[in-house]
């Protein structure tokens, strides 16, 4: 491990001089204060080793790496039920696209762009109160990190909840084709919520643990999912967890990833380790530049990638 | 090893009852000959061992996955470069659809839906004479396997000459926007005939093992290309190597592959075994139906899914 | 004008005997109540005949068909300016498609789509209460025919609320572009009233009779507006008045028109007449079925076709 | 008619000079090579009046206004029937969109997009010989104004040849959907000529007034079509004849008409004249920029828009 720490010491010096550092997020106002300098990366290991440089104890606002937590959740509440709701492909176009929902009659393509995260969290409040379903969420991300500081940014999700048109959208339009149970206010109040949720680089990779380790925690040995759903969940990071630049991360990184577009992506090495690495300017798609230039420098160093030696 | 030639019978034995087999591809007639109850399957390791079950000498069709060793050719030839003139993104949508290509001007999403390959192909081509090309390629593959009896099936070739339109479709219209340079029969000619190589599971097992094994052919320890272009070549069959229903191959497999309409499926485990596995019927997307389901159970038994044990 | 009254009794009689008569929209519950066998048809004339036969004064939900009468308000309130927050053209697909709005960035294709509605429906709006705009309409309508009877039908108004996801959908997808000025409650209650205005057809096509005379309303000599804007009104009716039914209507009966789901048609002869036309059977479009037809009967025998003798 | 002649004297005049005359097209050479300064105008009416100004004796590239008189070829060879294999309906989009024909299946939406115009070319060709086909067309088109003098040019129709491929892709699609009967070669070999035909102002204005003359060539008295056939052609032209333009067409002109892009457009004024305009600037929608301003003052001071005085 003691390479590791190098290893990552090295990355953070190489990307320091880095100028191109793509376009931090201004959609709503919270996230355009990022600092585009800020930089962290977090390697949590299945066997106990957590390695961090860089800003890894500054929270930050997950974003859509929220859409792999409650899917998680999801999965638990109705199980391959869900199949019928969300399919598991990737979209071949934008985030926020409402065109696929058209053509496929209100059942988005995928968990992880808007419109799949948006069912996965009518499943969760599943008729509940919403404040109740907030909370849970939260109580499940603290959980796996047993991290009570893990906290919601209330003004991210209140500038979402007045900006999130497009979200309204998406989520009007799949409730007209059915596909939605709970009222579209109270859906998008608890979406709005979970993309609110903020963490730091050295809490996100520890709760991306159990996706790395058979679906234990290695933290405390809690089973949190079977492992057949682990590698169902690590699948769908690889082909959808960036949006429409999904193939070129693993052409690129060549491990399941996902983004969010306040800079963070999460990583999972399988039966290794989960990473977090944060860095807030984005690229076209809205994924992470530099975290990704950051993950390929350490996959081809430690030989990580799943695709092969 | 010899776990796994069980494991292979009893996959063998638990198909055999499969009466939902998909439809066998009917769009050419050679195609539409095949025998449904046709099955063999192929695991080649990369120390050496080949393990069969089934049909495994029978020459088929082996289509679109020809399309994994003409990127291969093409790298080799222009190297990144390529990505210029062809994406690395899933396309959601099907092998053969046209629209993306008018909505991103002539570029196609990946190098393994049609458009993609006939890409790839006139990079092949360029500039030489068709048949030269053909044997060219005819001549890697032979060489992956050191087996001379690999064959180009005519009538196929000729059979995709006569019905080929949605082909000629797709290069004509990438020929207006500038991103073919060979005359278009002549690249659609060189893409027919790549389309009708035949060969049996244990000859494509074989062939596939340079992709389980950094780049070198195991069988006699040639380097066929460098291992980071191996890791990318796995990457983009993991995303968009079944089509539209890649999402699914990789949630139910969990290992890069490649699909044909022929019904074969080529999966690569890296640094393990290159499979290949052959059941004609096909399911809603032009994939393997049978063959998926071997590859799924084969999967779940061993733990060779590149998203955890 | 006795030869116009022989006419309309021997369409009445002709059709009759109609069994296909399309299906009535069930939508919500209160269209469905709608009887399949009412069958309506007025001949409004710009020299101050009313010919009618059949169910003519039997109110009916105007649905659409409202669109001409908030087109010509919104064109009074801000005029040529409405251009640039709408086009003017057909849209190729369905009247509910949000597939447009997302490549025309939130544009609707023209004023006669549910989108391109909902924006004029904005422009009336423009700042003022709900209840006042919609007294507005209202008062616009009954002005327009004299008649103080003319009611909004709370009941229809209440279901479309109830079932309006996707107009929900689109005018959220067009705040997010900014082509909403008020709050989208605010716009889709206006446009959900304004599509419950029920008329008969001897009421709807007097209150069309300003788009056949110059904007002159007859019944009065009241201008309602310059003669150039009822020209580029019913030149959208032609384009545009039916769905992607549009091109048929023009070839089939050669009149500018606008159809709603209620199953009604206003059609404009310039310079001569206006036609209101009530059958509930729709075509696949969402076009009444006899409506159409009853038309190209009366344009057949009157020679009123726009595209010649 | 003295007065007509003074107004277009005056349109003349008042275009004489607009600077922003838009772009001369160039995909083919021999387009390009065109003056953007030409510009023409011919009023013929059906009472036998041939009023000119400007170059209206130049023979131009009539392009797609061809498509008009092969629809009423087509129409002339198997009547109705044409409208199982093309629709009637504006498309939304450009004129060599392929998306649409995917989504319906080979079956372009009108006859007056490129991919409608090659299905009505390949019914006149219907397995005659190309050149003898050709001749018909031109044969026909010389017959609606006994002028021998109107030719093909070959120049431009071997240009149209050489880079085709959009053309060639779209009659590929469709052949894959069984909708064309004839060679792809053959078809589009006619096709190319059919746009190639050369004419001016004088000979065009003078070919379209069957059009508006109940389908009786008045100079001759020759029946060419029946009046309904006519009427829907007109309709056609109005709501298709200006591709994703036609919208615009129509509010501000108000007649139908049928633009290519050598710059030339034939509008009908039912029962009273054909017009022909010439000026090679196009608009973004590849419409005659200037020809549309021409006819728009000259429909405003006739008042004959067919959509009221």
């Amino acid at each position: 491990m003691h390479d590791l720490q190098s290893l990552l010491n090295d990355i953070n010096q190489t990307l320091i001089s880095y100028e191109d550092r793509g376009v931090v997020a201004d959609y709503i106002p919270e996230l355009a204060k990022q600092d585009s300098q800020s930089f962290g990366m977090t390697v949590a290991t299945v066997d106990g080793q957590v390695l961090s440089v860089g800003d890894t104890d500054v929270p930050f606002s997950i974003q859509s790496i929220s859409k792999v937590f409650v899917l998680t959740m999801a999965l638990g509440k109705i199980g391959d039920t869900l199949w019928k709701r969300v399919g598991r492909e990737p979209s071949g176009s934008a985030f926020n696209s409402i065109v696929q929902l058209e053509h496929e009659k209100g059942i988005p393509r995928n968990p992880f762009i808007n419109a799949g995260a948006i069912v996965t969290t009518d499943v969760v409040l599943a008729g509940h109160k919403p404040k109740e379903t907030i909370g849970e969420i939260l109580r499940f991300v603290r959980g796996l990190v047993n991290e009570d500081a893990i906290y919601i940014d209330e003004h991210v999700a209140r500038s979402e909840t007045q900006t999130g048109y497009r979200n309204a959208a998406l989520a009007n339009y799949m409730r007209a084709f059915g596909n939605l149970d709970n009222p579209v206010e109270e859906v998008l109040g608890v979406y709005f919520h979970q993309c609110a949720i903020a963490m730091s680089c050295s809490e996100l990779a520890r709760a991306g643990l159990y996706l790395a380790n058979g679906g234990v925690n290695p933290q405390g040995g809690i089973k949190v999912i079977p492992p057949r759903r682990v590698r169902r969940i690590n699948a769908i990071m690889m082909t959808c967890g960036h949006y429409d630049g999904s193939g070129d991360f693993a052409f690129r990184v060549g491990l399941p990833g996902k983004s969010g577009v306040g800079g963070g992506i999460l990583a999972i090495v399988p039966n290794k380790a989960a990473i977090a690495v944060w860095s807030p300017g984005l690229d076209t798609n809205g994924n992470s530049k530099l975290g990704t230039v950051a993950l390929e420098i350490l996959v081809a160093k430690t030989g990580w990638s799943v695709f092969g030696a």
